[in-house]
């Protein structure tokens, strides 16, 4: 931590100042220049976080020298964490492919839409049994029966299953049922929630909040860490801004920062962020050669008729052709992404 | 809602859209121009709301023709909604100021406040016991003793106690503590939080999130009053912007806007608003200015140690100053404030 | 300027960043602390401005420690600033109101409007001759002969004009007709036009870009002073944001933030800060609260038939109304706002 | 246009804003819905631009039916337009890369830069003699000699040129030396400045200002247009958010949504949006992915001594390495890129 005092600050702030920070044990260290005297303090920089430094008299600023997430941190841990989906990794090579209806609808949907995805690549079936909505009235998703018809497509095809958890209360009950629980983006400081995800074991794919910084994403990602669960996803699906041409702003370039910043897989979801079905391939393509570990895609087997999501979902043609347009961009960053055969 | 069609939309797709929307029990309506035809849709619009009509082919816009929200409409209640609070009401002729620290740190510390912040005109107290907080690694406040302490000082100063509830599992035990249950920014749309504390009487403080419209706002407090609860307040704290000169940007033009939308009692807060102490005044003047029907303000016996938000939190002395010049503005604002007599 | 370096920084590295710095003439000085080696530059910050000093290897970040404006910072001069307007000052204990027309229409509007606002204690009269629009099939103003009509206006009334100019060869010939040159908010980085307006001792009226941060708005000041002209009036008039249930978001922070970090005058414009007449007055009144120096208010004979800006503008019932308000909040604030005798 | 009237309104206001808007040669067409009566106005819908609409009793809502610019609509030309860039094109299947320092710094600089980027496949050479500076104490470019020195390298190698003009004064002097004007992201609203460009036949690249929607950035690219010249560049260079992580955001999804709104080329400027060297590669492969025309890119022989942007500028090496990656990614995006053979 670096305080910045105010011009004219006298000798008494400035001891103040010192004892103030060295009373929990860091060391101090002024610099005195023509205008300005800076004191920096060295130490454990996390005992000062909690610690209104502006209200010290004398202080005009205080710029932070580390990070204030560890676990999260590129620092951390040299290597790319992997993280397991079925058979897979998020992190490794391969760009991984996790698709399927925005709401879970129905068994034979569910199973139609599996089956269509796995055929050309998808390596993960994503689909909301509770759903968050920005209305009341908005139907809410099916529930645990919802939950219980991904089993059992699970079952059936062998792929593992993305599904979001809105309540602490029923992070047991999703947990038994998902191999990877989602937090979606209005519950990205739901602090309770990132808590309680956090002593599983079981992966986590935290979506990045609408006003959330890459600094918050991470902290986020470091609340799930600190009680014990390596296993997270970091997903970019847009940020909100002025722009109202798109349903979000995609950030894009959230992706070779966070890659950057953290050992952590990195994901994006191109369909929540553009909101529109024409901007789904563009902004994939564009995702992967900027470095993202993986894709979710809402693919459904008739988007007029879903009951959530349907303008910016893929029909099944769709979604194949997209996944046929990916090669070539994988190729292009190095990287695979299953199913090249089946396109031959 | 008003569907436009595409240039060149075929006749054959135009019956297909009314067609969709008449199945749905609606009413349409053609409107052909030189350029555009136009499909007014006449009925019950909320039907139409999870229907992703820009995925009928020949769509290119929709227009909504109503607010989404209801029970929260000024429509729907022609009188101000008044929310009890103590002995006083949100949303009658005066301003009502709640002030308290932004943690509970200790017994003490809050009877000291308490008796504070009330000889001077506060009509609530307010301290977190459950804190959230960006990093894990923060003081996360005190818990079920925390709220004992606001329990305790209430029973000794008669001040109702305003308090956050950030769990779905912790909603009972907060309201069995708690006047009012406040919901913070960042579980404005947790809306497992907001359906449960929909299905107490208890009032409840919705704070506005840092990316949420008004519009989300108003859909927030809709969630609350679905499930049966009419006292909501509704709470304006500043919004996430490009601009890093304040901690957030207070969007005091939200106040007149909310109190024209809707009959619920409008709050401000602009200590988090603003993030600096010296910002407390003129916003605070300000909002009572724009016609909000409360404050919400930081006050600390020692603001330099608190283990939270210290840097925006008033000293004693700071507050009174505050109530004092406050009560100009309330007069000017043909509103009453507490404390007058005792300010002579 | 403070430099972090890279944990794991080499001493070659330390040394190198150290010559380029002390190169400029400044003077350096390290603090090694256990994580990170923070390198103070003490002596003229304003020669590394320019320099890439991420660009240098071993560089983390870099945080500067003094404003980069100097001659419009608070610490340059003690005083407030008083800008003449007509007979009035703007920074004095008065708050000055500016009102008319969005666009000059015509000699009779502008007679008719010039003599209703001043008789309820309007200072100066606005309307531009020249319009910035959006859309280039907009109305743009009836350019010179509009400035002529301010000037017989001003001869009849004696309320000094403040017009807009927008490009540099108009500079002089807007002058020679305007008390106060106003730049537009699509203009406020438009150097070459403050650059120019710097090189008179006119007044100039500065409105805040659309996504100018504070420091932003001080820095365009510093351009126009950098000339010569001290005689700078900043103007708040909201930012754009992701809310568009006003026109832009009125950043009313912004003004005590402005009034604490520069000496001169500031002002608000509630008209494009809301763009709906309803919240004219409740932003005005909030604007006096927080401290402004004087508002700038659109008022026109029938806002419906306006050529621009018709739903933002007041009609002259509707501005005596809101003088009427005023100038209690005026008086809370401890400032006078002109005709109150009128009123009586 | 589309009006939406408020519940309750009466039959005379009804007919009042019918009148109103057949009183402009639309004719209208009513639509009674339970709850509200909406009008459709069918004609030139241009004229009601300027009518303040939410002025006139009743009125609600206004929504647009059509777009509000013409020339530049995708419906207004079916084909890409193409614009020359010396021997290329920018809108054909080439991705054109344009290279060069932020700012001529000397001959020699230039000379040796353009070469290198040329023998790697850039198109044309970029460079400021003026530049836009947010602080009037940096360096503002070589002005007419910098100008100079570019028509002298061009000579020399046979790059076109693409400089800023920021002035109307120096729109002659700047076309005399340039190959294509560019209008900087603080410059996109300046209304004369594109209206002097607008009068020549010259291209201009025009960058998206950092609060402009892609609505607005098609409006001023109208106004250049609408005075007659059709050879006009967009430029993707990032807009303004609260995500502090990067310089700017990067609205990539701009792209594709320019792309099927426009018949006009599409550029990215990745160094400016990311504003860091590790960024420019990252950014630059998406933008191809997600269907850019071209690129610029910041590239300086020393980028540690540069006057301005070194942070963001490649050096020869990283800029070749840039053009190698690029290959691939235009590949997959079916378009091709020169400098291929050199790379074999």
């Amino acid at each position: 931590m670096i305080i910045v005092t105010r011009r004219g600050v006298t000798d008494a702030e400035l001891d103040h100042i010192r004892e103030r920070v060295e009373a929990l044990g860091l060391r101090t260290h002024l610099s005195r220049g023509e205008h300005r005297t800076i004191i920096g303090c060295l130490g454990d920089e996390a005992r000062l976080q909690s610690v209104p430094l502006h209200s010290i008299p004398g202080v005009e600023a205080v710029h932070a020298v580390l990070k204030p997430y560890k676990l999260a941190s590129r620092e951390f841990a040299a290597e790319d964490t992997r993280v397991p989906l079925g058979s897979v990794e998020l992190g490794g090579p391969e760009i991984v492919v996790v698709a399927g209806p925005c709401s879970v609808e129905g068994a034979d949907m569910m199973e139609e839409t599996a089956r269509a995805v796995q055929a050309v690549g998808a390596r993960g079936l994503r689909g909301g049994a509770f759903k968050p909505r920005t209305s009341p009235y908005s139907f809410m998703g099916m529930g645990e029966s919802g939950l219980q018809i991904l089993a059992d497509v699970r079952a059936s095809t062998g792929l593992p299953v993305v599904t979001e958890v809105m309540d602490t209360r029923q992070v047991e009950l999703v947990a038994s049922y998902a191999d990877v629980l989602q937090i979606g983006a209005r519950n990205m400081q739901n602090f309770a929630l990132l808590t309680e995800v956090g002593r599983l074991r079981r992966p986590v794919l935290l979506k990045r909040g609408m006003s959330a910084t890459v600094k918050d994403l991470l902290l986020a990602a470091e609340y799930v860490m600190a009680q014990g669960n390596p296993n997270v996803i970091l997903c970019e699906r847009g940020i909100r801004t002025f722009e109202t041409a798109t349903r979000n702003t995609f950030d894009l370039a959230a992706i070779p920062v966070l890659k950057a910043e953290t050992h952590l897989p990195v994901v994006a979801d191109p369909s929540h962020a553009g909101g529109r079905r024409s901007l789904v391939a563009p902004l994939s393509y564009a995702a992967v050669a900027a470095g993202a570990d993986g894709l979710l895609i809402e693919v459904h087997p008739d988007p007029e008729t879903a009951t959530s999501d349907g303008d910016q979902s893929l029909d099944f043609s769709e979604f194949a052709d997209l996944m046929d347009g990916l090669r070539a961009f994988a190729d292009a960053a190095g990287r695979t992404v299953a199913g090249a055969t089946a396109a031959v």
